[in-house]
C-alpha cells in the first residue's frame, strides 16, 4: 500500500474468506485484519433458491462460524456467484469446464451477485447482497481457450477474474465494480461508518 | 503476474505513458513492453474542445513523439480526463484542490473519458476514445478530506483512483471499467487482434 491509511476501525477485523482477491482488496485500504476461513465444503444452491439468497446464505454461514471464534471482533464474510439464464455458475472443475462457462458468457450480459455478512462486535448481524451486470465482448473460441489455459479461471466463480488478465473479456459493466471483485466496499464502508465502527483518520 | 501469458504480440510494444496504473494493468497481461514517456508539459484543453477531443489530442500527441523514436514498434498512448458539467478536471494542484474536486463529485455522476492512440509498426494510426459514467456515493466532508490527506489523489485526474483506496468513493459505474483505469483493454485487444498483431498463446 503506497499511501497511508484512510480509515481506522475501533475493533479487530476478521475476514472469513480465503479469496486472495478479497484479501488484496482489503489490504489496499490499510486496515489491519486477520483471516480465519471456516473449513468444510461450501453450501450448494437449493432448488428454487435465487442467486442472491444463495450468496447471502453462503456468506452468513461462513460469517457465523468465524464470528463464534472471535468474540468482540468485527467479522466480514462474503460470497460471490455468477448467474446467467437463472443458472448459478460456480467455480469450474476443469479447464474444459472453464472454457464451457466462458463460451456461455461471451457476447452477452450476466449478473455477478455478492452476498455480504457483517457480524459486529456486539453480535448483531447485518447482511445484504448486491448485483452488477457484466457484458462480455464476443471473443472467438481461440481467445477464450487461451484464457482458460492460463489457469486464472480455475478458482473463480464463472471462470474469470475481472481485475486480472480476464479484464479483456469485459466490455461493459453496470453497477458496483467492487461487487464483481467480491467485496462491495462502498456499502460495507457506509454500514460500518453508520455503526460507528469506521472513522476517517483524523 | 501469477499466471502464464495469455497473448503474444508480433512486435515490440512501447507504452507512451508514465502512469504506474497503466503500467501495472499492462503487466498483468504478461506482454513484454518498454516505457518511453515524451517529456514536456501535457497539452491543455482548448476553448470549446470536448473532453473526448481533448483526451484524443493528448494521446495522439504523446503517441506521435514516442512512435518516432521506435520505428517498427507498436506504440500505445492514452490520456484520461474526468469531466463534470462540461468542465474537465485535471490533476489537483494541492490537497485543497483535491478535496474541492472530490466534494464536487460526491453524490453524483461524472464521466471518465480515455483517449487512446495506437501507432502500428507500419506507421498507421488508430485512435479512439471511450467514456464511462461513474457515480460517487454521497460521502460527508470528513471522509473526503481523509482521502485527500492520503495523497492518493495527488497525481490522478479528478483526484481519485478507482482501483486504489478511492474504490470506496464509487457507488456505480456504467461502461468499461478499464476506461476508468485509463486503458480500455477490451477495445485495444480487439483492434490489435484485428490488425493481426495480437494472438492468443497457442
Amino acid at each position: 500500500m503506497p499511501y497511508p491509511p484512510l480509515f481506522t476501525l475501533s475493533c479487530p477485523l476478521v475476514l472469513a474468506s480465503g479469496s486472495p482477491r478479497r484479501r488484496q482488496f482489503l489490504q489496499e485500504w490499510g486496515l489491519p485484519f486477520t483471516v480465519d476461513v471456516p473449513q468444510g465444503p461450501e453450501p450448494r444452491p437449493m432448488p428454487g433458491e435465487s442467486p442472491a439468497a444463495y450468496a447471502l446464505r453462503a456468506a452468513r454461514s461462513k460469517g457465523a462460524v468465524t464470528a463464534a471464534r472471535h468474540p468482540g471482533a468485527l467479522t466480514l464474510a462474503a460470497d460471490t456467484v455468477v448467474t446467467v439464464d437463472g443458472d448459478i455458475l460456480g467455480k469450474p472443475g476443469s479447464e474444459r469446464d472453464a472454457l464451457s462457462m466462458l463460451r456461455r458468457l461471451a457476447g452477452r450480459t450476466h449478473q455477478v451477485v455478492t452476498g455480504v455478512c457483517l457480524i459486529l462486535p456486539d453480535g448483531t448481524e447485518q447482511s445484504f447482497s448486491d448485483s452488477t451486470d457484466v457484458t462480455f465482448a464476443p471473443w472467438p473460441h481461440a481467445m477464450l481457450a487461451a484464457y482458460a489455459r492460463t489457469g486464472e479461471p480455475a478458482d473463480k466463480a464463472g471462470a474469470y477474474a475481472i481485475q486480472g488478465q480476464g479484464a479483456f473479456l469485459v466490455e461493459h459493466i453496470s453497477g458496483s465494480w467492487s461487487t464483481v471483485v467480491g467485496l462491495p466496499i462502498t456499502e460495507i464502508a457506509r454500514r460500518l461508518a453508520a455503526a460507528g465502527l469506521l472513522a476517517p483518520v483524523a
